[in-house]
């Protein structure tokens, strides 16, 4: 499934989410992530950031689609993705 | 038709763009806001934002669906839109 991933962490959890997300999608904007993921492969990352993040005062978002073409994408602005592929 | 509205602007253009979006959108986490809008009325919303925004440091990420039903939401911790429906 396609999937959309937002999150909001203190600054000391931060580096750590992003690292962690990296593993699993692909960066677009500063703590917003997208990709194709696997069910078990989701489980698994938010069970690692569950291991870290402070559920009194971090949040994640999931938005789930099962089809990626049911997005549509717009961007207004930087896109911060580029380093992405070199990374 | 139903988005998911993400922005990465600079500290002094963030309040600015909170104030627009709530205008517009629902407020769900830190720089991110969902719900349903018309074209026009998103047409308008980026046409505010461009006034203020700086295209080469700033970015503004659009996810349209045409309908919400399509998109699964999972919150994972804080739950940051309650005072929403105080403001």
């Amino acid at each position: 499934m396609y999937v959309i991933l937002v999150y909001d962490m203190g600054k000391k959890r931060v580096s750590k989410m992003l690292k962690l997300c990296r593993g699993y999608l692909n960066w677009i904007q500063n703590s917003v992530f997208e990709g194709e993921i696997t069910e078990v492969k989701l489980k698994e990352l938010l069970s690692r950031a569950k291991l870290f993040m402070n559920t009194e005062q971090d949040s994640i978002i999931i938005f789930k689609s099962r089809e990626e073409r049911w997005l549509e994408k717009e961007i207004i602005g930087q896109e911060k993705n580029d380093l992405d592929t070199f990374l």
